[in-house]
Parts: C-alpha cells; sequence; structure tokens
C-alpha cells in the first residue's frame, strides 16, 4: 500500500484506515438500499478527519500534501468507495481553500477563507461540489449565472452532485455570458439549502449507491458577487482552475485503487485458506491461482507507482513555485502525468476486481458477495471528471506532442 | 455476427431472432424484480423453438449442428443473456437426447428417448441440469445416491439451478459408492416435483438474474435405476459425458457473445447519432471514439472466429466418427479448442461491455441503463461449466503437453 | 492448425507442409546473408506448387478458395516467413489472374490469361507486385506512367519488391494524370527485364532477409497500353481492385500465424522434454510454464479462429456473386472482417513469439536461436499492405460507423 | 523521465546524460559489428562517472540512492542500452562494495574495501558479474569452487559475461561442497587476466550486441581464501546476498525504461513533423497516431511510477534499518515490489517499441533503423537475473501468500 510522506499526511491516514473499517461493516447495506452513511459523516466530524486539509492553525491536521490526499483517500476506498467519492469532493474543495489561505497568507494579503476553513475543521462545513451536467462535459457547463442587483441569478440542472445529502455548501459550475456572444465558465458557492436549489433524490445507479449523487435543479438560486469565483473561458481548461483540476485529477483515481486493494485481499484471503476442492492440495499452491495473484500484484504495483509518482510531482510543483500557481504549461504537462496515473488506476482497478472474481469462483457473483459490490463501484472510475477515458487519451496525446491541450 | 450452417439451424436462428426481441423488451424488468420470464418460454413453445434440437421426425426443428445451436443461442442473448443461459441448458440436455436417438437409429438399436424427444417438441418436456454445487467442481458432486430397492435415493444440495422455475425434469449429478472406497459419477432425471426435491428460491446475484438459478436441496429423493446414467469415475472428465460437455463448453458461451454484441450495438448507435458536445464534431468523427469502436471491433472478431470454428470443429469430429463417439484423445483435443473459444468470448466479453460503458459516458453507469445490466451478466461466462477461467488455463496447457487432462 | 476445404486446398497444403521442411532447414542461412533462396522456388516449380491458383485446366492446382490459399501460405510460412511472403505476391497476382480467367469463361467472353497461368503452371511466369513506395501509402502511388505512341512510360521509385529476384514479371502500381489536374490510379505489368527496370539490390531489414524485398528504380519503362489495368481514383479503394485487396490483406496474414506456430511449437517442445533446472520436477508440470503455455494457445485459436473465418467469408461472397463482383459495400463490409482478422493474427503472432522466448530462457536470445529470427520476422506482419496497423483501425471503425472508408 | 533525489545522483544523471549523447552516435556500429564500444568505459574513466557509486572521501560521485543510479542508468540507456547493461553490472558491484565499506565504518570496524573503492574512482578497477551459467539459473550454479592449500581452484563454464572486455576483475558464482552431500554458494573475486580464465569471445545475440556478453571457461583457476564471499545455501536466495540482489532487480530493468523512451521520443519526433502522407493533414492531427501516442504516455507512465516506487523503497527500508542489513521477510517484500516493477518496466518497454514500429511505418524495419536496433535490444529485459519472467510471477505469488519464497 501507499505511504504518505508528511506528518499530517501519516495522521490523516491513520484516521482514514480506522474510519475505513466502520465503512466496511455498512457497506452492504448502504449499497443494497442506495441509503447515504450520514453516521460515516458525523463520525469524522468527531475525529477530526472531516477538516483534514484545514491549516493546523485554524482547527485542521494541516495535510497540504496531495499526495497524502491521495494515499488517505485509497484506505478509505478499501472500506467503502461510494462514501470516499463523495468525501474526495470536500476534501478536494477544502484543499483549495487551503491552498488559497496558504497563498494569501505568504502574500500577506487580508482576505483568505479563514472562517470558512475554521468551520470546516468544526464540522460544520461540508463541500459537494456539481460540476457535471447531462449531455456536455465539465468545462462546457450549461447551468447559467445571470448578473442581477448585488449578484446572480442560478438556473439549470447539475448531475452526479455527489456528497449533496450531507454537504451544507454547494460549488456549482456555472456560465455567463461574456458580452461578446460567447461565454465564460466560473463557479458559485452556495449553500445547499439556498431557496431554488433542488436535490431530486434520484440518485439509482450500477454502484456507488451509498454516494447520494443526485440531480439537481437550481430555479433562480440567488448568490451574492462575491459568491462567484473568477471566471475563465468557457470550454477551456486553465488558470484559475487547473491546479484544482490536476490535484482533483489524482485525488479521484484513489479511492478506485483502494477497492482494487480491498479486491485483492479478498483473493488472497481466499486462496491463502481454501483447499482446491475437492483434492488435498491447499489453493495457494496451485498454478493458476499462484498465477492470478502474481497478475493483481503487478498490476496493483503499476497503479500505486502512477499514483504514487504523480502526487509527488504535483506537491514539487507546487512547493517549487509557491505561492505563485505554476505557467499554465508546466500545469498541462503535471496534468498529463496525472491523467496517464487516473487511467493506469482505473483501468488497473476494473481488472484487479474481475480477477479476484475469477479467484473466488462462482460464490463471488452472488449479490451478498463483496466482490459484487467491488466490481459495480470499481467501473465508476472512468467516469471521473474532467475527462472520461476517451478524452483522457486525446489530451495526453495533445500535450505530449505540443499541440493546443483542449484539441 | 456468426451465421448458421444448416437449414434447420437457419430456422432456428429466424426463431431466435424474434424471441430475442421480445427478451429485450422485458430484460430490465426480469433483472431488476429478479422474476423469471415464464412468458418467454411459453412463446418458444408455442413457436416451436424450445424444440429445436428435436428431430424433425419427433416433431422438432431437428438443429443437430452445435455449431448452429450456439448461432442462435447468440442471437437470443443478444436480447437477454439471463434466460438464454437458462435455455442453453434445457438445450443441451435436447441435443444430447437427439444424439443418442440418433446414434441408437443409426445402430439399429431398439430404446431411444422417442417419447421424451416427443414431449419437448410438444413444450411438455424443460430439462435443467444441476451439476455445480458450493464447494466443488462438476466432477466431484457431493450429493450422492444410494442403491434402494428398484433405485436409488438421492441426498444432498445443489446450486445454480438454472432455469428450474420453468422445468419439468433436472438431470442431476450425483456420486456412487465404487464399491472400493472411491466414488463413481452420474447423472439422474428426477421430475422437478418429485417428493423431496425442494427450490430454496433463493437466486439472488450480480447479474444473470432471471436465469431462476436457486439452490436445490434433495431429501430421500427417489429415482428408479433407469434413471441414472452410465456412472464414470468421479473426478474425471470422461465419456460417456465428455461429448456433452464438448458441446456445452462452447454453447454455454454463445450467450456472451450475444450480450458483448448487444452492447456494442448500443455503443455503435451512441457514436453514430451523438455529438461531441458541446461542440459540432460528429462523435463518429472523432479519434478516440473511432478508436474504441474499432477496438471493440476487432475482439468480436477474434470472439466470432473462435466460437465459430470451434463448434464447427465439434460438428466435423462427430460426423467423421458418426455413430461412433470420437475417442477420449480426439474429445481432449476438442476440448482444448472449445475451452480456448470460451476463454475468448468470454473475456473479449467482458472487455466490449467494459469499452461501450466507457463510449456512452456517464449515463451508461445509471441503473435505468442497459449497459449497466449487461455490465452485470456478462461476467458470468467466467463462471460457466465444467472449468472456470483459472482451471481452463490448466486445462488447456495439459492437453497441448500432452499431459493426463485432469491434473 | 487450420485444415484445408476443398480438395484442391488439401492438394496444396500438403505440398506446402511438404516444402515448409525444406525452407525451415535453410531459414538460419538465408536469414543471416540475406541471400534468396531461388533453390526453393525452383523446386516449386517442379512440385507445380508454383502453380497453385492455375486451373487444373490450364495445368495447375486450381486452388480457388482463398480460404485454403491461406492455410497452404500459414504451413510454407511455418518453414520461412521471408520466402513465404514473397511467394504470398505470386499467388495473390496468379489467383487474381485465375479468377479474371473464370469470370471471363463464366460469361462466354473471351481474351482470358490463358497464356499467362498456363506459363505460370509451367513455372515460367513468377510475379512481384511493386505497390509500395517510400513516403505514401498504396493507394497514393507517385511513380507516374505518361502516355506515349503505343503505350507507357514508366519512371518512379518502388520499394518493398518482394520476391523480385526470382520474378519474371512485375505488376507495378503507378498514377496517370487524369486529364483534370488529378491523378488516377493502375497496375502496369512489366517483364523484370524490361529496359529501364532496375532493382537496387539493396534489401537489408530487421527480419524478412531472405525475401529480396529490394527498392527498384523505373526509368523511362516501356509498357504496351493493354499492360495497364483499368484505372481507379487515386487514393481510393475501389473496384477493380478491391476484390484483390480482400484476398491479399488475409493471405498476407497467413505466413505470420505459420511463424506463430512455428515459435509455439517450439516452446511446447522445450517445456515438453526440459526439466526446471536444477530440479527433479519436469518443465511441464510447474505452474508458470503451463500459465504461459496456455496463454499461446488461446491466441492462437483467436488468430486461427479469425483468419479461418474471415477468409471463409471471402469465399462464400466471392461464390454468391459470381461471376459479378461483390458490390462495394459488401466488399468494404468484408474488408472490415479481413482487416480485424490480419490485426488479430498480428498482434498475436508478436505476442506467442515473444512469450515462446519467455518460455525458452535466456538461450532463445542468441543469434543462432530459431526463435530470435521469428522475433525479428514475426514483427512485419503489421506493415503489410494496404493498411498499417493505425490506418487499419480507422478503416475498421468507418465501415462500422458507416462513414466514407477512405477518411 | 524520472528525477534524482539526491544531489550525488543529480551529479551522475547530468554525466549520464552527456555519455549517453556519445553512446547514441556509436550505438548503430557497435550493434552491427558486436564490437565493445571501449572508447565510452574510457570516456567515462576521465569524466569520473565509473566511479559514480565510490563514496566522496574515496574519490568517487557517491551516489548511495539505488533509485538515482537506476535514473542514471535509465538516461544511459537511452543512448545504449547495449553498453549501459554492462555498465550495471559494474555500479552493482561498485554499490555493493559501498554499501560494505559505509556498515563498517558505520559499526567502527575495519578491513572495509577501501582500496578497491578507490581504484574504482580511478577508472583502475572495472567489475564484471559472472552469475549465469546456460542450463541452470543463477541461484543453482555448477561451476564449482574446489579447497585447496591457501584457497580455492574454479573450475566451470559461465555464459553472459556482460562487460567482460573491459573488466579489470571479475565477481564469479560459484558452488562448493557443503560436506553433508549438499552445496553452497559463494561469489569468488577474480582479476581478469587470472590463469586459466578464458574468455571464449563468441557473443553473438539478437539484441545487445556491444554487450561483450561472452561465454567464459575456468580451468582450475586459483583464488585466495578471502577472495570467497561468506557461502549460503545453493538454491536459496537469502542473506546475505538478497541485498544486492534487491537493488540488482531494479538497476537491470533502468536500462530498458531507457530503450523505451528513446524509442517513444523517435515516434514522437516522427508524429511531430510527419505529414500523414500524401494529404495535407499533419500526422499529429490524426486521431490513430495520437491515440498511439498516448498509449505508450501511459505505458511509460506505470513504469515509471512502478520503478520509481520500487527504487525508492528499497533506499527507504535501507536508510531505516543501517547499518544493519533488513530482515529477510522484509527483503522478501521489497523484493517482491522490485520484480513487479522489473515486469512492469520490461513488458511495457517491448510494448512502447512495438508501438513506436507501428507508428513509424515500413522504414522502422530497415536495418538501418535504430528502431529496428531498439526492437531487439528491448527483448533482453525479460532475461535479467535473478529471474526469469516465469519465475518473477512464481516468486511474487509466493511472497503475496506468505510461502517459502523460493517454490
Amino acid at each position: 500500500m501507499l505511504s504518505p510522506r508528511t506528518t499530517e499526511g501519516a495522521r490523516f491516514v491513520e484516521l482514514a484506515e480506522r474510519h475505513a473499517a466502520d465503512f466496511a461493516a455498512t457497506a452492504a447495506e448502504h449499497d443494497r438500499d442506495a441509503s447515504f452513511p450520514f453516521e460515516h459523516v458525523e463520525a469524522m466530524k468527531q475525529s477530526g478527519a472531516i477538516g483534514a486539509t484545514v491549516p493546523a492553525d485554524l482547527g485542521g491536521i494541516g495535510v497540504a500534501s496531495v499526495h497524502d490526499l491521495a494515499v488517505g483517500l485509497s484506505r478509505l476506498g478499501q472500506g467503502d468507495g461510494s462514501i470516499t467519492i463523495g468525501l474526495c469532493m470536500h476534501f478536494m474543495a477544502g484543499w483549495m481553500l487551503a491552498r488559497r489561505w496558504q497563498v494569501l497568507r505568504e502574500r500577506g494579503q487580508p482576505g483568505g477563507p479563514d472562517a470558512a476553513l475554521k468551520e470546516m475543521a468544526a464540522g460544520k462545513l461540508v463541500m459537494a461540489i456539481l460540476n457535471s451536467e447531462s449531455g456536455s462535459d465539465n468545462r462546457h457547463p450549461f447551468a447559467e449565472a445571470k448578473p442581477v442587483e448585488g449578484g446572480y441569478l442560478l438556473n439549470g440542472k447539475k448531475s452526479f452532485a455527489t456528497l449533496s445529502p450531507a454537504a451544507t455548501t454547494a460549488s456549482i459550475r456555472v456560465r455567463l455570458d461574456d458580452g461578446n456572444g460567447g461565454y465564460q465558465t466560473a463557479s458559485a458557492t452556495v449553500p445547499i439549502d439556498a431557496p431554488g436549489f433542488e436535490s431530486l433524490h434520484n440518485w439509482d445507479a450500477l454502484g456507488m449507491r451509498a454516494s447520494g449523487s443526485h440531480d439537481v435543479v437550481l430555479r433562480d438560486v440567488f448568490v451574492p458577487k462575491e459568491a462567484l469565483s473568477t471566471p475563465v473561458r468557457w470550454g477551456r481548461l486553465e488558470q484559475p482552475g487547473l491546479v484544482g483540476s490536476v490535484a482533483a485529477a489524482t485525488c479521484l483515481a484513489a479511492p478506485f485503487l483502494g477497492i482494487a486493494e480491498a479486491a485483492h485481499q479478498a483473493a488472497i484471503d481466499t486462496v491463502a485458506v481454501r483447499g482446491k476442492q475437492p483434492g488435498p492440495t491447499p489453493l495457494r499452491e496451485w498454478g493458476p491461482a499462484q498465477s492470478a495473484v502474481a497478475e493483481s500484484e503487478v498490476e496493483l504495483s503499476a497503479m500505486r507507482g502512477a499514483l504514487d509518482r504523480a502526487t509527488a510531482m504535483i506537491d514539487a510543483l507546487f512547493a517549487a513555485r509557491f505561492p505563485a500557481d505554476p505557467p499554465e504549461a508546466e500545469l498541462h504537462a503535471l496534468m498529463k502525468e496525472c491523467q496517464a496515473a487516473k487511467l493506469i488506476v482505473n483501468k488497473g482497478a476494473v481488472s484487479v476486481v474481475d480477477r479476484a472474481l475469477a479467484i473466488s469462483g462462482g460464490s463471488g457473483y452472488l449479490a451478498k458477495s463483496p466482490l459484487s459490490r467491488l466490481y459495480r463501484d470499481v467501473r465508476a472510475g472512468g467516469f471521473m471528471s474532467p475527462f472520461g477515458e476517451l478524452e483522457a487519451r486525446e489530451y495526453i496525446a495533445r500535450v505530449a506532442l505540443g499541440l493546443p491541450p483542449e484539441g
């Protein structure tokens, strides 16, 4: 398994392992009922894990390393991928807030998000990120922010509002008229109980069933001016925003490493103890079982190596440029590595779970088998933003070939 | 898609395509409820498809070609893999009865299964095959047949009693004391409503939810002497039985080709019509989508080619030796090809469905998407008898290396 | 291995097996020296194999089935891929001549290539096909045919003039001014000793070293009018020509199946006899060796199945439409299958040879090991006309999606 | 590309990049002639690179990090894999000497290899490692050391004596009678010009042709007692020796990463500049080329990540336990990761080079193309000690399953 590299990271990973054990105990039930695991969010407020990314000065654990955040998320994913994918959103939002706080402090500028971070550490701020929409990608939101007196009115429909049942606040990607017949994109921060914000409570999917990824309808939701982030050009992957996307790309892959690790452990446990029925040979001495175990070990090494290196590269580049943001060319070169790591993790995870089923034999195919849940959950990895599998390959090639990244 | 090679096969495939359209219409509902699609079995009795393998002289369609049987099963699998996998059992049992009938007729011997075949053509005999048990493989049944006056008493527990809700009769693999401290294996033919035969009605799995693959408990089920097949050594894959196993190996793979074909067609349909949002480029002109489509086309060609060739080899060998059974060495050489074809089909089918999901984007992951059902159904292929994926590789290697096949 | 389906095919395959044994005996030597195996072409003239495709009425073996031609070529490839790839060119040219002869005869038209076919059967006509050029693909030749009194003058440079050392005649793809600022493409039939035809005798490649695939320079080579085929549009894959391309696509893959079969047989032989040193376990009972053998067996089944099916589809379509050529849409649908089969064979062949090296251990890496030659030879498969690996995928996708095939 | 983590490593990598440029200039020539690149060994003596692992106190660069050693070797491999694989042997021997020196110094013990290390820094000691023998694996040497007055006489035959033409000294693995009917294994340090040490100068292989990996015959080669290392049990992978094997496993993979990086760069260069002939589309905007580039980028990320992580784990474990050797269980757990990384690098490297050929088109297949050399060189990776590909998988499985590692 991956190891944290910072003291704060080690503290988070330790908590993550503890919570993961609890996640595992309820995973089957929440999966069956598609119910949201509020109890685990509660427990993470109690343990302080919910404030993992909040600087220690503001009451949090102070995990600044994307690497260590990813390591912790992989551990949580071992327990239940579906609650973990929701928490990813919260932690990414928290990491970005903390980074802004640190940048402003370093520059001696006032106005940082102190209050929000303190609330987060206290468990009073839980953030969902509403980027996705049916029929478009994250760079091209159709939900609109129309300027009105003192702010904006938001209208539109978002999908995959993961973690929304437990969130107090949502970051919502919208587009704005740029005054020249085109659009800009920005994120609006909105209380989850704002008038006009309606969750359809309709999440019903193949897997990730406990993630609460409902559709949300926005009808004239008012947000004040300052609740909108600096806009970028519609359809572009550019700064500001690219820094967060880079971090998110790897953090959203981490839970799927955890899912694969859980499946492989189940396979190992099976092989270690079971006999190759009905004969006397223990399964662990049987060539084909060893061959399958080795294959998954090798795949896991590739997944861990790729994620380890990509996240360490993020930390290194951000540290080297801090408090500035790295130039866009460097961010795209980094994002290329992150997208490669994400593909490696997600393809590998599907393959490792598939092989765990082959090792388990027919009993793994029963609904009551944890493997049958992992098989469904693990397939979500390929759909994580900002690029699907097909788009990721195009992006990687374009950056490698020195072409404009967006195609 | 594969094409039939005989007139009778063409008739069966034509019917299969018609029934598959009806299967597709109810697949989502039966999957959700894990309900058994009795209406389709009924319709196949009406159409005569249920008697596909029954010789024309006895009122059936007369499909003797394993190739064409597999082609028809692949078409049925396009509609609903889960009812099709159940029908496989019935058709395999029917094919074996018909073969026996033909062999006996050719040899001029009396006592063939005329009556059973006529009943099958009339839709009054529907057969399930109960080979599997939890904790063993098909060659090592633990269910026992104990000799009593005039017959045997059967006791034990079978799993994966696919099609049993609609079956009138079950073929049940059991073991018998061989009088030397060892066992023999045989199959007992039992009416499904025999005293002591109890279905637990507990099938609840990741996929194949409409297949009715319940557990069955046998408590002192009496069968007359003649209801037991000629015994072979426990644990051996040998004659008689190997002929049927060879045919079954490929027929049990065919529905998974159909599942993959259905998923790929859905992907093609998506790519053909959808725009690459939000821009003006049609998705079909987008490199990564073309690349994914090509990959699945190539995989499907391998799957079709392997299944086509293996089943044609079966037909050729059986015809060359008819009415004798081929020697065991030839059957194992043939079985090696069949197991290879089955692996190619099953691994390819998982991969094609996975890629269809990648092409579809996130909407394919919703519970209501047909692809999310196909993703669950397709994974059952690897568990089909008599060899799981791991065992199949060992078997193939042993035959290729001239070693005793059973390891 | 694949089996022929016609009597003539069986005769050709039998001869091919005999010649292949001789090929194998000299393969190392011709590979080392990059010398041309004239002795084998001679022997095939003696045996009559050189006239495989010539109708029996004209003195040949009469193989009309593309399937059986491919089967024979796979056998020859087992002996020496590099002479076989040269023979492919001759046999394809011969097959096309024979098809024209049969079509004309069926239609009752005079003027068929009787004389050429008789010469071919007598071993006096050996044909090379000069389609390739450095810096372009086969559909876009730069070599030019300029009209002059009574015929044309050819100028240009061709590469990969495989078999040219033994050929008496070359079919050379050229372009012609179409009078509208564009070009047409046609093939010119030219004696290999025509004035202005110069082979550079410079073939020196990674593998296929005995294929004599020299560069050829054409300087004002005169051909009479009737030596030019009916032109098609430059850059298009269309009729006439598509019929031959379809057949060629699979026949050019067949030798690589043979190469893989030879490598796998070497691996099997190693595993069957060698001990797992230094212990007493025979290598054949060692799990990882069995696992590797099984993997290659499965891959070979996919390769054989795909090639078997694609070539049988060619025979079936051509027979169904005979004496007409199939419509272009049907030819493209068929070509899609052929290209898929070619990819499956070529990728699989590289993989099987690679695995044979892994099984052999370090000794296979020595220059004197046949495997090290097979490793070099097998990689040529991906470069065979008319599509490289990358283009093949695009073509397959375009046909599958109903787009114009050429992109 | 991978980055060094220590200052000494950075210095070595910088030198490595400079030497690699020179390697590249002569790679084709040495490959063609199978000549040994003495000039590059000379140049590395001049630059000091030859003493990379020698502590700075003794005149070397002081690279103690296995990670950074591997990074430097990957850079050298970009220039010429075949001289690099030879240098691996020297650097591994040097790293082990340096480690012993540091351990002894830390423990305050006298008798360290000061002199040898100083000679190495001065370019007067170049070491080859002669472990391999035809017909056995590295753990089971047949070459024997027989005790005589004051030392031992060595007899036997070693193969793959890589770097031996430039080496001054060889470390030779031998076996000794253990007095109980069994054997022990040890390494003897022998001057390359010792009486009875004869190189057959017969290296002639598929690739790695400039590595000088000749066979060596030992006839009564005398070595003094102290020239023999502490023996371990014959056939075991145990301490002492396991520490070095762990480091060697990754360092022997690193050059193959470099080979793949060179091939991929050639592919990128091709795609970046070439047009898709004959049309106006630049190749870099062509979907299939982008798809292939992305595939290799992803594969390289997996290879780099796995190697980066495995070597960092080596450094971390050795540092944590220093000056003690880690316990064997920890070393095996680490070796499992190293073997996985090696498989990932070697399989990935073969695949990346293969794809570079597909991208290059037919010109890459010519003997004069650098890709055709890389294709041959890269295949050696799978044969590197102490485990071939098949054995590596068994080892990984056994460690993962808690079984005795040697099988």
